[in-house]
């Protein structure tokens, strides 16, 4: 047991510098960037509240424990903004390097089931992960409209390009939250100011 | 529909505040103090990680929810350092005002929902609330020993302080997890530089 605790310990030490990855997006009151642990709090209680917004074959319990995971790579492969212009091939092949290294340093049992949620999410295609992501697409769009813009500003960001980038998925796994977020987001960037 | 969305939204808002309530612990790398939000999202990993150290009757999907909302009342009451010298019942009184305005914000069917998961908590009573409560306990020490002392060096905390006010909590929801790690706490105390 007492191995079992070491390597469970040193796992969850090493997540810690999930607080010093910062995100592209900004906080409600726009005093500085979003990292992802409290980023992942975040789309949690977001997950949380709106459960009702999910399909009938979502396992709510199963989506948090997708968002608690889900940005844990970008300790070693940092955050990829959807704005971004990273090459997705390498990002992607960056992440399956860090969930190796990282879901690794958990006992063998835990390695494999916490790899197992995270492919999941990743892959995208269970009813829980299609929520899971839509969830994660959702928040970051409710803070740019807070703090006055955001990483739409930063990166020049349009209604259409929002609309494939975050309205495609948020649509497949929540769609009356994107029918009531839509003519919000329209009316914002009418008067959005240019940075 | 659209009302209730509204007010989940504005509840979730009103929640991004947790990532700028500041805590007296420490990241691992010393950088800076801790925020409610990503200490929120740390507490759940440890609780998912370390479930196998909770009782027969523990339900993790319950405990992680409990951490999900443990400390959103600190939005208006602030944070409570275990090593501090807070009034206890003032404090106490300003978190049920603090309850009320923020879960109140939700509508009434996921207002009573989410108080009722956070009265559990705080009375630490039933055996989720009791793991819960271990696990909130035991990452800070964790993070301490990580960091040279951290709070502990700043309240000028001894063992037998932390014993009992850490210990106690801990040996009641996770007492082989207590086993494990007083050892390695007495032994970083042993030789912990005063402030
Ligand atoms: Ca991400």
């Amino acid at each position: 047991m007492s191995d079992r605790l070491a390597a469970q310990i040193a796992f969850l030490s090493e997540a810690d510098q999930l607080k010093s990855v910062m995100r592209a997006s900004r906080l409600h009151d726009n005093s500085r960037y979003e990292n992802s642990a409290e980023h992942s709090w975040h789309v949690m209680l977001y997950a949380f509240v709106l459960a009702e917004q999910a399909g009938p074959d979502v396992r709510i319990d199963r989506v948090l424990k997708m968002l608690l995971l889900h940005d844990i790579v970008e300790i070693d492969a940092g955050d990829n903004p959807i704005h971004g212009t990273v090459d997705a091939a390498a990002q992607e092949a960056k992440e399956q390097i860090a969930a190796d290294r990282l879901f690794g340093l958990l006992p063998q049992d835990q390695a494999k089931a916490f790899r197992d949620i995270w492919d999941e999410f990743e892959a995208a295609e269970t009813p829980d992960a299609v929520f899971a992501k839509s969830i994660d697409r959702v928040q970051p769009p409710i803070s740019n409209m807070a703090n006055g813009g955001g990483s739409w500003l930063e990166y020049g960001v349009t209604i259409d390009q929002l609309s494939q980038r975050v309205g495609t998925p948020v649509q497949r796994g929540a769609p009356r939250l994107w029918q009531w977020l839509f003519p919000k987001l329209e009316a914002f960037f009418s008067k959005m100011p240019s940075k």
